[in-house]
């Protein structure tokens, strides 16, 4: 093993994945489910939700038996175009899966459908789920909240998840539209990402204690562990770039992930009881779809917002810029690089995923980056 | 006259305001409904959705043919749960509270509802109608594309509307959470207030065509209306501070006007033809209710809303700072204030009104700044 980066066929790494979840215990349906949702970041290049989190979130958690891998999809309640779901602390990626499904159905009948669900786990890419109902000609809408991270507008606490928003719909063009971003500036991975490359990250991402942006990436880094440092929303510190705006997008999905479901919410969700002690991650969800052909044509949808994105493209561009980019295009340019060239392992994953190769006795995986 | 600030009650605005309507041919229970609308946006403080834009959004350009008094909303479309809408040119709060009701009727029967209304006009505030549905025990979501205003990210052309999202639910305070906030840093509203105030704008908020961004707020204000300069989308200029965040909630906000309506967008906002004629606004919108007691019941829902909202203001304040608000509460604060107070109506203004009083020959009112 040499201490560089190797790239990996993504199908190698899918079917690694899956065995590693059915060695953890994880049905072998569900384990191509969850394979699927991490991989599909992979390729799209969000590799903050990828293979990386492979051990971490999910095989680590299953030990310490804060999460399940049998999952237990429970429907508490069943209304006409509207369900909630209890995840029993399973696998979040089942869990979601179910419950989009479960909205576009209802979309199906409707024109709209609406999920919402408690006691999950991490649910990965939230753009997965969108997507999903986007190949079935609805609008998908969906997000989570997650453990404290984000400071609201003038405090110095981290008190929001980066509480995701996604959003996909269909177009003409190959890919459809998809939005799926975090309501803070940046999340702890991209902070992480500039501590690896030796770089200081920008001012505005985080706010520390004193009430002051920093920008020394490691201090940083060890100070957002003991709640020293907070993110900050979209828009930044205070309300002088508008940071009001994303606290208040980022309290909207804390509202959506809890209250139509009496689930967790906030500092509930760090993740250890007040004793020190490991709790399930009780992360809640909302899913959202609308029936396009309730509304028009499918084909008179999918040229409008064509015809937007082409416009915006269209536009006239910054001086030093040669490309404007509508959401989820860059996502789609990525997904055809990395079917060619691989998803690229770090050496510190490539000792994890040797490690558990080892751990869970599949010999017959052999990676690249042992040659 | 006296050349300075006066405030005046509301419910004598009110009612000036309702009789302009009718002078100028809005059927009596609409023009209820659309001084409504703009009253409800003073009370909150935000002046610039309220009585000043009387005479220009709504009474000029009727007068100049571009918009409807009589209001005709046609259901062109209805499924179980959903619905579209066409306007007709008519006076947009008419349409929307239509538009609202009708979602917040759906989600009644089947949990939740969605709306989507074209060939609108300026509704006014968004969170107007999102507070009607909370009134009704449903969490309401309303949005609208307007006139080019932000620029994409990377493009320093004005291309999206300042397209607000607004989200509003029931909880178990005194107010409701609301949130209505345009996806882009400030409005030109905010940078006219700068201007007003003789202030340089902040940095971050325009872009001009240089792709830099400015603070001299008289010339900002001048390139704003002929296209030399671009309101920025939450986040700001480029990538850094997540740019490309609210420059996609902007683009989800004009495709949820326009691809579910077969409506207009981007360009085709301006108001006007390539011959330089007014067109009407053609702008559409998009509302959604989701009806609380489908998912849990409605005291649990408001408790969870409310507990959220107060961990949320507990949390560690930043130093210089006393209070942390919630989405909503300002607005809360200052409905209590002005009802006492006043609206604040500017020299300018009281000029317009004693104008329209004059014109309209409304010779029963009698402003306090004649006095």
């Amino acid at each position: 093993m040499k201490n560089e980066v190797c790239h990996v066929d993504h199908k190698l790494l899918k079917s690694f994945m899956i065995d590693c979840f059915r060695a953890s215990g994880v049905p072998e349906a569900d384990a191509e489910v969850c394979a699927d949702v991490l991989i599909s970041a992979d390729l799209r290049g969000i590799d903050s939700h990828g293979i990386g989190r492979l051990k971490p979130f999910y095989i680590d958690r299953i030990k310490a038996g804060v999460q399940q891998p049998v999952t237990q999809v429970e429907f508490v309640r069943k209304g006409p175009a509207t369900a909630v779901i209890d995840g029993h602390a399973g696998m979040a990626m089942v869990v979601a899966k179910t419950a989009m499904q479960h909205a576009v159905d209802c979309a199906k009948k409707y024109g709209v459908g609406a999920v919402a669900v408690r006691n999950s786990t991490h649910f990965g890419m939230a753009g997965y789920y969108t997507l999903l109902a986007a190949s079935q000609g609805c609008i998908g809408f969906a997000c989570t909240n997650a453990r404290p991270a984000i400071a609201p507008t003038f405090s110095v606490q981290n008190k929001l998840g980066t509480n995701p928003i996604a959003v996909a719909m269909p177009s003409d063009e190959a890919n459809p539209f998809s939005l799926d971003c975090a309501t803070s500036v940046a999340q702890r991975g991209k902070i992480e990402y500039y501590g690896r490359a030796g770089k200081e990250i920008p001012p505005g991402w985080v706010i520390d204690v004193e009430g002051k942006t920093r920008t020394d990436t490691l201090a940083i880094l060890e100070d957002l562990t003991k709640s020293r440092a907070a993110l900050t929303p979209i828009g930044g510190i205070g309300e002088e770039g508008a940071g009001y705006k994303g606290y208040g997008l980022a309290t909207v999905v804390e509202l959506l992930s809890a209250a139509l479901q009496q689930g967790y919410f906030l500092s509930a969700l760090t993740g250890f009881a007040p004793d020190g002690s490991r709790t399930p991650p009780r992360i809640g969800h909302f899913f959202l779809a609308l029936d396009i052909e309730s509304f028009t044509d499918l084909a008179s949808f999918k040229k409008t917002v064509g015809d937007i994105q082409r416009e915006l493209r269209a536009a006239r561009l910054a001086p030093g810029h040669d490309r404007i980019y509508t959401a989820g295009e860059k996502e789609f340019i990525k997904i055809e690089e990395r079917k060619r060239t691989g998803i690229p392992i770090s050496p510190t994953l490539q000792k994890t995923l040797e490690g558990l190769r080892d751990e869970f006795k599949l010999t017959q995986y052999r990676f690249p980056f042992e040659d």
